[in-house]
Order: C-alpha cells, then sequence, then structure tokens
C-alpha cells in the first residue's frame, strides 16, 4: 500500500496553525495599529464548574509547554497563509521571526481549581499573545475535562485501581493526551499503546470477545490465550454463559489465574457469584475486573461487591457528562497609552470580566483543609492565614522553566484533594467545595 | 525557544499505535495458536442513536483510509514494544512485515444511517483485522459524533450558512478533525486554520473582545480593524454598549460594513434592535452574525430573527450532548476449521450481536423517500423495491480504491437527508426516522 501521510505530517510540523483565523486577522490589525506591541497580561479560568462539580483538575499544562515550543512558523505555513489570503505580507513578516518572548505562571498540573481561579498568566506583547489563545484552550479545556472525570471515578474507586480504557470513543489523538490526563486524575494505566510510548503510562489489555468467537470453542480461546500470554492474564469469561466459563477458565489456567473480566449484565449480582465460585474453585487470588459503561456512580455503587478493578472508557474520555471545562482565555490588564498596565474587563451582561492581574492562593484552616480560593488583584494576597501559593512560574521570557515528570502532577493531585474538605468527595451535585473570594483591595 | 517535539513526532511516524494493547497480545496468541489466518469480517454499527436523535451520519472514512495506509510498524515501533515486553518475538517479527491485504466496504462519508446499520465491513485474515479495531473506531465514533450535530444545526438553520468555530473546546487534533465533519454536516466554513490548510475548508473570522479592550477606546479599535482588514470585516458590537457599538461601528465603516457580531445577551431581542438600527443608518446589507453557545435547539429558536449567519463552537464539536457515536467493531463471521465463513455472535443478554456478513439497502417508497433500512445477511437483498446500495467499496485487495474529494461527502449528506422522510429534521427526541429491518431468509 503507497503511504500518502500529507495531512498526517501538516499537523505534525507546527502547532502554529491550530488556532483560529481570527487571531491571525486581529494580530495584523493591532500590529498595523501598532498597538500590537503593547503589554498585556491574559488570564485562563472558568466562569463556573459544569454539572454541579465541586472541583475542576488541571490538565493539559505539560502538553501546552510542549506545544508552545513547537508553535512557530515554517516557510510552508507562511506559504500557505500567504496564498490562502488569510493575513497581508507585513505581517506574514512578522509571523516568520515569531518567538514567543513573555512569561507565564500556572497552576501546578494536577491541582483542584474553583471557578475564577486563574489557572494560566500570560504576560507578553499582546501580538505575542493573543497567538496562544486557540491552542492553549484546546490543550487545557481538554485534558481539564478528563482528570476531573478521572478524579471523580478514582475517589469512587476508594483505592482500587482505574484502567483507562476509552480510545475507541474519543478521536485517535485525542485518546492519547486522554490516557495522559485520566493517570493525572489517578488511573493507574491505561489500555492506550501510544500513551505508554508518549508518556510512559503503564500500559495494560484484557481480551475481546472477537478472540473467544475467532475459536470453535471458548476452551481453545482460553487455552490459546493462556498458552501464549500465561496464566497472569485476564480471561473475558462473558461471551456465552457466565459460570461456564469461569469454571472453564480455572480448568484451563489452573487457580492462579490472573484475572477475569464481566463486560455485561448485572456487575454487581455477578461479582459477588463470580468472587464466590472463584473461591470454590481455589482460585482465590484471581482478581475480578469489570468494565461496560462505567462511570463515577457506577464505580460507587460496586463499593461493597468483591471487585479488584475497574475498566473506565466511554464516560471517562467523555469528560462523564462534561467533555469540555469550559475554559476561556481573557484579556484582564494591557499597557494605555501611559506606558501603564491597565486592568481592563468587559461589560457584557451574562459574562462580566473582572479585569487586573490576579495573585490566587489557597487559604487553609488551622487543620490544614482548604478553605477558600483567595484571589488578590495586582499584589499577593497579603495575610496571616496559612496560605498556599497556587501560581508556578511556566514560562520565563520564553523559556520554558516549568517541566516536571507526569508523576509529579499525579502526586499533587492526590495531596491537592486530599487538602479539600471532605464535601469535595460527594458525587451528587453540589457548589464548589471552597468558595472563591477576591481579596479586598 | 529550543525546539522539543519528541512526542509530537512519535505520534505522527505511523498510526499503528493508536489502538489499544489488548488488540496486539489477542494477535500474539491468535498467532500462536494458528487461528490468526482465519479469514475473518468485522462489522462496525451502532447499537442505537444517542439521545432520541432520528438519524445519524457517518463520518471519518477519508480520515480512516489516511490512517490506514499509516499503519505500519517501523522499526522505532517495534523496539518500543520489545522493549516495554507488550508482544513476544514471533508477534514483532510478524508486525514487521504487516500490510493490509484485506477489503473494506463502507457506507459513504456522509451517509445518514440507523441502529445496526453496517456502516463498514472489514474481511480479512483474522489477525490483520483485529488490529484495526480501535483506531477504526476512534476515528469513526469522534467524526460521526461531530457531524450528526453539524446537521441538525444546519438542518435547524435552514440555508442560513452555519460557521464551525469550536476548536478552543476540544483537543487540538480534534478541533481540525471536528471543522471537517461539521463541513460534511452541513457547515460552510472553520475558524480553524489547520482545517483550511490539511482539507481546504473556507476559513473565516471575526474579532475578539480583547481586541476591543486592547484599544483605549472602542472607536479606536473598530478603526484599526476596519483599516486593516477592510470594510468587508465583521465588528464585535458586544464589549460595551451594543447600540452605541453599532453607531459606532457604521460610522467608522461606512454603510457598507460587512458584518457585526452579537455574542451575549438575549439574541433573539438583540438581532432585531440591530437589525433595526442598521437598517435607519442605512446599513441594509451589513450582516448580523450571532454566537454564544449556540445549539440545534438556539438556533432553531433564531429562525423568525433577522439573522444571518451562526458561529457554533461547543456543543459542536462535544456532539451537542452526544461527544461519541457509540460505534462498535465486532467480530460477525470467520473461517472454521472447514474453511467455511461461518456466522458468530455473543451471547450476553444486554449486548447480543447478530452474526453473519450484512448487505444493507435503503428501500425507498414511491415517491423516492426511504422507508426502511433492509440489512439482509450472507446475500444482497431481493425485492422488486427501489432498494438504493448503501456499500461501496473503500479497500481491495490492500489498496485504497475509495477516496473521493470532501466536497462529495457533505453532497452526500444533503441527498441523503432530502431522501429521509420529514420526520428526520424534528428537533424533539423520538424513534429513528426509518426503522432498520432484517430480510427474512
Amino acid at each position: 500500500m503507497a503511504r500518502r501521510r500529507d495531512s498526517l505530517s501538516d499537523v505534525s510540523a507546527t502547532t502554529a496553525l491550530l488556532t483560529d483565523h481570527y487571531e491571525l486577522t486581529m494580530l495584523q490589525a493591532a500590529l498595523a495599529r501598532g498597538t500590537g506591541r503593547r503589554r498585556a497580561v491574559f488570564e485562563v479560568f472558568a466562569r463556573s464548574l459544569p454539572h454541579g462539580r465541586r472541583y475542576g483538575v488541571v490538565a493539559g499544562t505539560g502538553r501546552l509547554l510542549d506545544a508552545l515550543e513547537a508553535f512557530s512558523f515554517d516557510d510552508a505555513t507562511l506559504e500557505h497563509l500567504d496564498s490562502s489570503g488569510v493575513v497581508d505580507r507585513p505581517t506574514i513578516e512578522w509571523l516568520a521571526g515569531y518567538r514567543f518572548s513573555g512569561d507565564i505562571w500556572g497552576y501546578g498540573e494536577g491541582e483542584p481549581y474553583f471557578p475564577h481561579s486563574p489557572l494560566l498568566i500570560v504576560e507578553a506583547p499582546f501580538a505575542e499573545a493573543v497567538l496562544l489563545e486557540t491552542l492553549t484552550l484546546s490543550i487545557l479545556n481538554a485534558d481539564s475535562a478528563v482528570a476531573a472525570a478521572a478524579s471523580r471515578m478514582t475517589a469512587a474507586a476508594r483505592g482500587r485501581p482505574c484502567i483507562e480504557m476509552g480510545s475507541r470513543r474519543t478521536h485517535e489523538q485525542a485518546a492519547v493526551t486522554a490516557a495522559r490526563a485520566a493517570y493525572i486524575g489517578g488511573f493507574s494505566s491505561t489500555s492506550n499503546l501510544q500513551a505508554g510510548r508518549s508518556y510512559g503510562i503503564p500500559t495494560r489489555g484484557t481480551s475481546a470477545h472477537a478472540f473467544t468467537l475467532l475459536h470453535d470453542t471458548e476452551r481453545d480461546a482460553f487455552t490459546a490465550q493462556v498458552q501464549s500470554l500465561g496464566k497472569g492474564t485476564t480471561l473475558l469469561v462473558d461471551t456465552y454463559d457466565v459460570a461456564e466459563a469461569v469454571a472453564l477458565a480455572v480448568d484451563v489456567a489452573g487457580p492462579d489465574l490472573g484475572a477475569v473480566r464481566l463486560d455485561s449484565g448485572d456487575l454487581l449480582a455477578q461479582a459477588h457469584e463470580v468472587r464466590a465460585q472463584l473461591d470454590e474453585l481455589g482460585a482465590t487470588s484471581t482478581k475480578i475486573v469489570v468494565t461496560s459503561d462505567l462511570d463515577e456512580h457506577a464505580i460507587a455503587a460496586l463499593a461493597a461487591a468483591p471487585v479488584d478493578a475497574y475498566g473506565v472508557g466511554t464516560s471517562l474520555v467523555t469528560g462523564s457528562g462534561s467533555p469540555t471545562a469550559g475554559l476561556v482565555y481573557k484579556l484582564v490588564a494591557r499597557e494605555g497609552p501611559d506606558g501603564e498596565l491597565t486592568p481592563v474587563e468587559k461589560k457584557s451582561e451574562d459574562k462580566p470580566g473582572v479585569g487586573g492581574r490576579k495573585f490566587p492562593v489557597r487559604r487553609r484552616d488551622r487543620n490544614g483543609f482548604a478553605e477558600a480560593e483567595v484571589i488578590a488583584i495586582d499584589h499577593r494576597p497579603e495575610s496571616d492565614a496559612d496560605d498556599r501559593d497556587l501560581l508556578l512560574p511556566l514560562v520565563r521570557s520564553g523559556e520554558v522553566v516549568g517541566r516536571e515528570p507526569l508523576d509529579a502532577a499525579q502526586e499533587r493531585h492526590r495531596q491537592g484533594l486530599a487538602e479539600l474538605p471532605r464535601v469535595a468527595l460527594q458525587m451528587s451535585r453540589g457548589e464548589p467545595a471552597i468558595p472563591t473570594l477576591y481579596e479586598e483591595p
């Protein structure tokens, strides 16, 4: 088969066109007017948490830093912009030299967040910063949506491992990054092989009904799998009759069989039945993995069942009802004609803004539990309280300084969640776990 | 800034790891057992339409053909699989020579579909076909979800152009392909520049609040935009006061101003007020573009308003409540020990299968309207009715034969939708527009 991968190569060469048309036309107009060089502060935040959630989870930061470094306009890209007439020649010449020279601060990846938490602050000349809006939001919105869902699922699983298995239910590249976001939210492994390769996340797999159906008998299928993959493998036992399959599985693999998987029916009842059967057969260490359209509520409902691991797909990669985090990227301050940084905000009724450079902290009570997200404007909050700074330096004068291993994000999430009041872990809809307060000036 | 794009290059080099761990371990076990070479038929279908929709829309087929051609195991990929211990050496050697040699048929891209419509049929040795499950589903599920939402939105817009503007609310690569799927579903343009480059979709843009806020006055901002981009530009008029902004816009650009955009508030009332004001100012040809969390219902509610174009974001790229199409890839037949192709199906209670190679047609009444999706098993339906064949050859003996221009998919969708009974266009929840019938054997 001949190769034809133009579009695949296109998208990988640079991230610069993963953006909206208007970012470039605004750039052109601002450059022409001389306002493009004005120093500007953009802020990423959510107006609200989706679906009555108690907290959000920052994810995508590490990916954003990679994407930022790949954000440049090569000759082919400039030629495309020229021939398609998106912007004029002076703008193309300016883009040819594009290099982000500003500063970026952000909440650490994995950090819980609340309405109006300033998750990312980009300070740079307007012309440089405006171009990053779409790419920044795409990455943070997609990843934070999955991480938030993952966090609730792992909380509901109470320490039992959760395996990300949703690749087939989302865009093929979003699948890779969903596995990454799920890991930040506490998942222990993924089925996605590229996520293993790109991010070092442990990969796991069981078996599909197709494998059983391929063989003439269920015994043939189990024998083939155990002989090739060893007794530690996970056998899928619901293709025909579960009880017969469990007996067969132990007969074929012996009592040291790694695990069985249930993928349909009443998982609660079946888990109890299968556990009893396995124990009776002496397979007391054989684990039970359940899958089949699980979400955080289904996982919570299985808390009392003898289940050893949850495989979660659709609901996880689609953000469990909230496939996007709803983050926005807004100009909150810019240099005025006097050279001073001036807060700005739009006045529209249903989407008002709060202008000014923000300094957020998480205020904690005497027991170390978070009690408020406190945001000061134009200065750090001044208080005797136990305040934890939330902004980390990510980019300084165009140089990425905020890289960290993925495990650090998972650990930050674990700690950040442990610090929240217990109401945060409730699955029901409600108010954010802590209020967001603006410090009085 | 130094370049560091390892993970970006990784994902673009080959599509072979955009898959699940278990596809490769099943392969290993089947190869070892000798069953991997059995001829197999896999089928892609939806058990149901999401959310009481009346029809689904096939999208992603063209992308799948590209991804299939890039599905091969290069040395670095094989080395990764070896060092991570996903599969054994014989399997790695087999993968090194992987080349899909089978046949694929599918519904044309853009075609409406219904529960159990066999959207894609993959016939190949099991070992070759099983590997394509995850990648195939990722692409078709993501793209079909967006195309279905787009189709309902363009139907609600009744001929007024719809502009795809959702890049920021979905994964940065999913944004590009969402624009493509939206185009198939009838959208006329996109804000995503990479979609313009990769797929030739017209790109459009207006202006953001940040641009107005950057300038000292709204007049400065409008003047900068009109001087640089011309009178045909679209001015955003809701940063401060809409009526003042509209007056200012016409004052700055003159009565030939291209368009104004409304992005907040009561769009219905505002559209009427702004239209009246524009007309009074002599700007009778100035168009009104509305945005702000539109979905198909909001678009339908604006049918009587003087709106000229809809910009749609979040709801479109997240499938308007159904971010994945829920398609599955199931083994429906495989070679038995006698060398004959044998139907197979699993028996589990809540997810039963229907075995056998399917031959679907769309049956039409005397007026040319579709009345049923008729599926025969193991032979073409035999009938005197006006039956339209639905499967097109996409891949023959490993060679892609089903490529077509994107406009052909958009046109097929238009025609396929026009053929459906009118109930298909109702926005309310309900049954599929036509029933799916299995032909009696």
